[in-house]
């Protein structure tokens, strides 16, 4: 297969470049960038300093003529406009900006303050979240891979909804990230000292993840009402924890619950779910591609506590977009995505 | 004044002694330790190189004539059995420990999976969260210094429970704190490796602050009902933040919470609220004794967000008994307090 | 005492402002910026939210009347421009930046790529480093006060280069510093993601420190070289250490090198010498105005190992600056100094 | 192939079986322990969670017959013991510790502070730095995989070294290791609140590794004097950097020498050289097997500065003893190793 990567010098480029590297059915990967081209790769990342690769500038008609697969991990309000310029060729497409995700397109205008794509290519898009969607995605021309935040409560509250347990106005999320999430730009924010020794909170009731969030709440049970969505920094480069509060309609015991969730996830290679007592931290799923998954059920209160986590830069972006590759072009799910994760 | 620290060699010990160091109306400071008397401070903690504290051995009888104050910052178990025997000379005592705090001893017993103090000296113990008990404080002979959590916790809800606006059935407390808060043991889960780079969340439902904060609330609204609370570990050394999720029962404006929290604490040295649109960060308050608060109101949900920080060594620990030892022996409520946080 | 800091938007202006406002003799702090000026302090350090201070314009002339101390904390090129304008009033300059510290005018052109100061004032302008140049400093009208790292490096090399013991030919620095060092301004090295779980190297032989370390040397001992200096930045906000690597010129024990080290700073309140077989960390100053140092000499290779820490922002530029304050305007040298330090 | 691994538990170990887990050549990995035989592997290490592996107890006599590879990533002490009786079957031995690296077993005696192996095994292992020793690692039967520290000091020092072009009198080693070298043990060291914003020397001219280093420095330059060696602590998980001071004997442009490693390690495929003016950090090899070096001469002291990085956990553990695997059983050597590190 010939891949290209739009956008490469960002970090979800980066880590594509990175896994499409040691990906078996992967022949050739071709880097593109509209601020940088003509600059080689190692320039940007001295970590891949023996690769002699060139950042080459678009050419979306070329291009959809010669790329089996083409990735956009471009800032919100790129690939709503290139997209439609790569379609109709050979390849398909995946994108890692929120601009296919919101099937509504004032929604889009709202959350994102900037201007939606067109209503075509929305239409066409299919929501890449592989365990709830693949039949979808193995057809798709247009993907579009799901948020950081959204992977993570998406997984951890699918079960749950989607079956219609869960009071569906008192879902409450409190979600924690790396600072990765916050691109490589250097920023006041990002600043080491103002991040180390440092925990923060910010778009408090304001991120653009929500619209996805709920969308896909909505789809589940339509008796969804808007949550309450609350994203914080921490002290760290990759990692998200999606700490989710959700009152029962019904009474179940904690073991009907993990049955739930194991069955839901039982065909899913890259969900996790823990024994009951047993909850996961953000390193173990570090550099990979895994979601694991914990519940408690507190007897006191009757609520439920879901404890989800991902690596932000790989299940919330690169890696998930892998694996919308494989489903797209029909290799097996866990082609170049089987790694055991980083540990220490 | 002439003042003691029994359990010297913990955190919440060696920053009560860096701070009556530089307290005023202190003269002297005696260090005790029954597991390390006899040796020097300086060789536990290599930071306070050229003083020549040596540890001594407890003796309850000669110390309660001759101390103004006596400090415990030992573990549960431990003020329960030496308070009693504290008692009935010159000096008044601080516990620092969770054993004089809850009323009920029982609840005790099963939280702490420990046998609670004695009737009496439970009784005498006052509460000590200067915010909200100042007058009890200042009489009392026997104070319990508020954990961390239940600190930064309490300061967040007091204005909206004790006017009875929170819905006492809904409270959700998503809280985070560094690993200072682990103590200075070294366990797998302070080991640098498994917690740099590492989110997780712990004692799920279980945390032994949740009567502590569930007293103090039922004071305030005999309505309450148990509340979630979910504790996280952090990875930094110092800093607490809590987020609390609020259902109001009636109807309010942003600008009239906001109101709400400065009046409250008006009159309050150690308590800042951010405007609308701001909030505070853990290095905010970074080895001082102020606790920040920011709110924000939820227009789709409805929903009040409280965002409460502190550093949990300081107004969690240390300087929250130095407030109250200044209360308890009249001098101003912010001597030896009045430090700006340590940027960056 | 009435005081300014220009420049007060930086790290060191903001440290000093934070010490200054504990300085039992400082009545008064004005903070000018000239990019700032109109702004609130608190607007850009969240953590002095309660002090209601306005950056003010420049005004030399008025300055000069009314100040007793003028701090410059400004970035390389502009004290050189603004102290003769201060100078001649009532106060004396205080100038944290490198522009006066080089006596040699064509040296501080090559290091700095930048045009030095006017003769004049260089001649007037006396090295602050208070352990080695005391008497001086009291009478000054201008002090120069040293970098980060050759206070770290002068007051460990001191002792043995003064007393002419080292081989004047073959001292090797390797320093190590946290990233506050680059000062508050985002950019890509300072990027939290670039910065945590990462050591680099920088500027290596190439340090504007580097004249300035040889410049005090040579001041010690005439004979001395030209030096070799590395610089690296460790994951972590405060803190230097310097390792420097010392052939004897004779032989000496142990014993007789720590004895000489206790004589030099006998005096001295800020210099810890540790004991045979202990070494400093930066943890131990942290947050402090002291330097502790640390000595090893290898039986098998004749070799001195001198460790050298203090805290950069403190010792290493605004805690200095302040002694140095103490000592210009002659009260007690360690007043609002003598801090334990922060730990953990 | 079947593959064992002794001591699992550890970091080294732990690595080890990530790395094989994705080794195309190997079909089969046993993992064993000593003191934590029949537990789950992922009872141990939570990120592992869906691999059902038992540790299971030793039995030399079953494992030198049905093993290719016997790993042994045991504490000091424990392949001394263990290697003579896996020998002689089927299988090979790659021992990570430092058991078998010392020729001279006083030296081991003095430098370790225990009994070194038998003469007949430390005869018979060959040192597996494969950069420099390719051939004798191929047709061994016990290989001594290097030290950490070693790893990135001999590939530093390798090319100038053997080439005789460094004065053996003066060579200064400053090492910086993260606290995964420490090992998985908790300790007061590996606590993250004394780790975490601190810096620290350790072991000052004590290091287990210099013995080491001088064995294979003296096996290029038979003239070596003892070096100075010494190690820091960085607060960061993985990651060394070596930072070697070397005077040259005679004169050479810096071009002269960057060609000479160039030359040295051309066919290396895990080496890489720097460009004039530019340094790795160690987050450039994070993950990954590579070892990459930068030069730097100084035009004022004519002295030569190397800078060598490598992964302690990988390079200098794990990754370097699978090199030495893919050597021994005769596969290509970058099997299995073929990774882009992760950044960030």
């Amino acid at each position: 297969m010939e891949i290209g990567i739009i956008g490469a010098t960002g970090y979800g480029g980066a880590e594509l470049f990175r896994l499409l590297h040691n990906h078996p059915e992967v022949k050739n990967v071709k880097l593109y960038s509209s601020t940088q081209s003509g600059e080689f790769f190692q320039e940007i990342y001295s970590h891949v300093n023996n690769k002699n690769y060139t950042l080459q500038e678009l050419n979306p008609e070329e291009m959809k003529q010669q790329l089996d697969i083409i990735f956009l991990a471009t800032p919100a309000g790129v690939s709503s406009e290139l997209t439609p310029q790569l379609l109709g060729g050979k390849g398909k497409v995946i994108d890692l900006s929120g601009d296919l995700r919101l099937k509504d397109r004032e929604t889009y205008n709202k959350w994102y303050k900037n201007t939606a794509a067109g209503e075509e290519v929305i239409e066409q898009s299919v929501y890449g979240l592989p365990e709830w969607n693949k039949e979808a995605i193995q057809s798709a021309s247009v993907i579009a891979n799901p948020g950081c935040y959204p992977t993570a409560v998406l997984l951890g509250l699918g079960p749950v909804v989607s079956k219609q347990w869960a009071d569906p106005e008192r879902l409450i999320i409190d979600a924690k990230s790396g600072i990765s999430g916050a691109g490589k730009k250097a920023s006041e924010v990002t600043h080491f000292a103002n991040t180390q020794e440092n925990f923060r909170i910010y778009k408090v009731n304001q991120h653009q993840h929500i619209p996805e969030i709920e969308q896909q709440l909505m789809h589940w049970d339509t008796d969804i009402e808007p949550v309450t969505f609350s994203t914080h920094l921490v002290p760290m480069t990759r990692g998200i924890m999606s700490t989710i509060y959700v009152d029962l309609k019904g009474s179940h015991t904690l073991d009907e619950l993990i049955q739930l969730y194991e069955e839901a996830y039982e065909q899913e290679p890259f969900v996790r779910i823990r024994k009951a007592g047993e909850f996961p931290c953000t390193r173990d799923v570090y550099a990979s591609n895994y979601c694991d998954i914990g519940l408690a059920l507190d007897d006191r209160t009757g609520r439920l506590t879901i404890v989800s986590v991902i690596d932000n830069l790989m299940k919330g972006a690169a890696s998930q977009a892998l694996q919308n590759m494989n489903l797209a072009v029909g290799v097996e799910e866990t082609t170049g995505l089987n790694h055991i994760p980083v540990y220490p």
